[in-house]
C-alpha cells in the first residue's frame, strides 16, 4: 500500500463531467489498494471570475476579504469531488483549511504553507479518500489565506512531503513536459524524466506546466513529481533530482520567450555600484528585468550593459533610464522587438561544444545573434523576433530532438 | 449606540450593484453610531445552481458535502459586502461559521443553531461592522451544516437573540406584510405592525415574506422584527408580540392558498383512534395534509372527516386511504379544485360578528362555503377554486382593508 497525493489543476474539474471523470481517475488508484490525498483547484474560470467581482466592487479590493472570496472556488470543488467519489461508493470526505488546519505565514494573497496538521488525516486514509482545497490555508490568526496564483501545486508539494507521499502526481490539461512547446513546432517531444533544474529553467522561458515555486520547493525537498494529463491514460513526465537521471542527450529542451524587448546602455563607467544604480529604480517601478549581460570591459573605464525586459514596459523603463542622475553613459539604444531562445539540459555541462554547435547551427539559418547568457544547464541568446520559430525549429533538430 | 441586527436576503445581494448598495444602507446605520451586525444570504439564484450541481453529480448527493457546496453561497457574499464596505471606508470583516462558531445540532442540511460565541464579535462591534453568512453553522464535531432553505431568516432571529439586539431588520424584496396578495388584488395594503401569531397564519397561507420557522423562534423569545425592502426608503412591517400591538381593527389580512384538493371520507366509524389511522399512513407517505375537519356526529356512531392536500398528491392520497386496511367507511369524494381563504388577525377574539360577516361577505357574492375552520386568530373556508379572487376582495373591503 503506497500513498499518493493526485493534484487536479482547474482544467481537469471544469465541469461536473470532468469531476465525474476525475473521481474514476481516484477510484482505479484507490482500489489498488493506494491511500489517496486529492488535492484540487477551483473549476476553471471561477478564480477569474471572482476576481473580477470584487473588482467590480473595487480596484483596490480588501486583500483579507478577497482570499474568503477566492477560497470559496476550492470548496466548492472538494465538495462536488467528494460527492462524486461516494456516488461511486468510495468513501470520501472534503477537508477545508481550518478544518485540517493548513497553516500558513506572510500576507493576504501571498501566503506560504508552513505547516499541515497530519494525524486526522493521515488516519482517515485508512478509510477513505481525503478531498483537499489547493491554493489555500488559515493563517495563525485563523483568517483565511491563499497562497498566489497557481498555489495548488504548491499545496501538492506541501503535502507530499508533510506526508512523506510516495508519489505527487499532478494533472493537468497537458500530457507532460516538451522538448519544446508543441503547438508552434509539431516535432517537439514529450520529456520522460527532467530535473527540477531543466524543468525551472523550462517553465520560466515559456514551457509552463508547473508553478515554478512549486518545482523548486519539491526539489528543496527532494520530491519527485509527475505531471501527467487527466485526459489520456499517456505516460507523463517525471520530474526528479537529476542525479537520477541518466543524461544520453546533452540538450533537454528548448525554450523561447515573446515580446522581449532589449536595451543598451552604451558607455557606462565601469565602477562598483553602477549596475545597482542602473537597476535600482526599475525595480522600485516593478520592471521585470530578465537577462541583463555586461561584459568586461577592454580599458577598465567604460563599459556597455545590455538586459531585456517585456516589451510594453519599453517605453516606461527608456524614461526612468533618462531620468536617472546617478548613472553616466554616452547613449541608450534599444530594439524593441526581440526574443530570448534557450537550450535547456543538465546533460550539457558534461558535453564539450553544445555552445558552439548552438550558435554554428543559428548561423546556419543566417541568424544573428545580439546577445548571449549561459548558466550551468541553460544558453540563451537575444535574436530578432521575426527569426525565433526558424531558430527553435533548428537548435531542436541539431541537438537530436525531433 | 444601540445594536443591530441587518439581514439581507438574496435577491437584496444578487448582483455587485445591491451588494453595493447594501454597503450603503449600513453606512447609514452605521453613521448613525450603531454597532451593526450584518447577516446576508447567497446572491439570488446562487443556491439553487449549487444544487443543480450536485444533482448532476448525483441525485443523491452525499448530505455532509452538499452544506460544504452550498455554506460557500453565503461566503461569497460575506467577502463582497465587507469588502463594499471597506470600500466605503467603513471598518468590516467577514466572520465564517467556524470562526465565530456558530454551533449547530441536527443532520446536514436540517440542522439548527443552539449557540454561537458572542465575545469576539461583541469586541469587534466597538470597531466595524461584522459581516456573518446567513443558513449555516458548524456542528460539535466540526463539520459545516446548513439549517434548511430560507434558514439566513433563524441566523438573524438566533443572533438577535444571542447578542441582545436592541433591533432585527430582515431587508428583502418586498415592502412588508400585505393585507392581502398585492400582486392579484391592488387595493391590498401594507400592514404597519402585525402580532407573530398573525404573521405565522398570513405567512403559511401564501404571504411568504419570512421564513416561519424563524418567526417562532422570534415570538418564542419576543424579539421584535422588522420586515422591510432594501430598494426604498419606505417604512416596512414590524413584528411584535401582539400585547404590544393595538387592534383598530378584528381583521389584519386575508390569505389564500391555491392549487389544493379536498378530500372527504363520509361514514367513518366515530371511535378513539380512527384519526391516527387515516393519517399515520399518509404521514409516512410524506404527503403535507393541510385543514382537517371533523364534525361531532349526531348518533356518535358514523362521522364525517374531510381534509385538504396539495392538488398533485391527490391521486397518491386516494390510493392509500383505498388500501388502508384499518379504517372503515362508506366512501370518498373529493373536489380537486378548492381553494382555502382565510382571514386573520389577532383583534378578531374580541370583536363579536366576525364569523357571520365573514360568510354574509361570501354568500353575497354566491360563493359557496365547503368546509369551515377556525382558529383564535384565523377564519379559514373551503370554497371552489374558481371564486378565490372574488372571495379575497370582498373579504378585503368588508373587513375595511383596502
Amino acid at each position: 500500500m503506497i500513498k499518493k497525493i493526485l493534484k487536479f489543476g482547474g482544467t481537469s474539474v471544469g465541469t461536473i463531467e470532468r469531476i465525474q471523470h476525475v473521481a474514476n481517475i481516484i477510484k482505479k488508484e484507490h482500489d489498488l489498494g493506494n491511500k489517496i490525498i486529492a488535492i484540487v483547484s477551483a473549476m476553471s474560470g471561477k478564480t477569474n471570475e471572482l476576481i473580477k467581482m470584487s473588482q467590480d466592487v473595487s480596484e483596490d479590493f480588501d486583500k483579507r476579504e478577497l482570499d474568503v472570496l477566492l477560497a470559496s472556488g476550492e470548496q466548492v470543488t472538494c465538495a462536488l469531488l467528494a460527492g462524486a467519489l461516494r456516488k461511486l461508493n468510495i468513501k470520501s470526505k472534503s477537508w477545508l483549511n481550518w478544518q485540517i488546519p493548513i497553516l500558513t505565514e506572510g500576507d493576504n494573497t501571498n501566503s506560504r504553507i508552513i505547516n499541515v496538521n497530519t494525524n486526522k488525516i493521515e488516519e482517515y486514509l485508512n478509510e477513505g479518500v481525503a478531498v483537499i482545497p489547493g491554493f489555500q490555508g488559515i493563517s495563525k490568526d485563523r483568517n483565511i489565506t491563499t497562497i498566489g496564483r497557481g498555489g495548488s501545486d504548491a499545496t501538492a508539494v506541501a503535502f507530499a512531503k508533510l506526508f512523506r507521499a510516495d508519489e505527487c502526481i499532478i494533472y493537468t490539461d497537458v500530457d507532460g513536459v516538451y522538448s519544446t512547446d508543441p503547438n508552434k513546432i509539431p516535432v517537439a517531444k514529450k520529456i520522460d524524466k527532467i530535473s527540477y533544474d531543466e524543468m525551472l529553467e523550462l517553465s520560466s522561458v515559456g514551457a509552463k506546466v508547473m508553478q515554478s515555486s512549486a518545482v523548486q520547493t519539491a526539489m528543496m525537498y527532494d520530491i519527485p513529481l509527475e505531471v501527467k494529463s487527466t485526459f489520456t491514460d499517456r505516460k507523463g513526465t517525471k520530474i526528479f533530482n537529476q542525479e537520477n537521471i541518466d543524461y544520453s542527450k546533452s540538450v533537454t529542451g528548448v525554450a523561447y520567450s515573446k515580446d522581449d524587448a532589449k536595451l543598451t546602455l552604451l558607455g557606462v563607467e565601469d565602477k562598483p555600484g553602477v549596475a545597482a544604480n542602473i537597476f535600482e529604480p526599475l525595480n522600485n517601478a516593478q520592471i521585470n528585468v530578465d537577462m541583463v549581460i555586461q561584459n568586461i570591459s577592454a580599458d577598465h573605464k567604460k563599459t556597455d550593459i545590455t538586459f531585456t525586459i517585456k516589451r510594453d514596459e519599453l517605453l516606461k523603463t527608456k524614461k526612468i533610464l533618462e531620468n536617472n542622475q546617478s548613472i553616466n553613459y554616452n547613449e541608450i539604444t534599444h530594439n524593441e522587438k526581440v526574443a530570448k531562445v534557450s537550450i535547456v539540459g543538465a546533460g550539457m555541462v558534461s558535453t564539450p561544444g553544445v555552445t558552439y554547435k548552438m550558435f554554428k547551427g543559428l548561423a546556419e539559418e543566417n541568424i544573428n545573434i545580439l546577445a548571449i547568457s549561459t548558466s550551468e544547464i541553460k544558453i540563451s541568446v537575444i535574436i530578432d523576433e521575426k527569426n525565433t520559430l526558424n531558430a527553435v525549429k533548428k537548435l531542436h533538430t541539431i541537438f537530436d530532438l525531433d
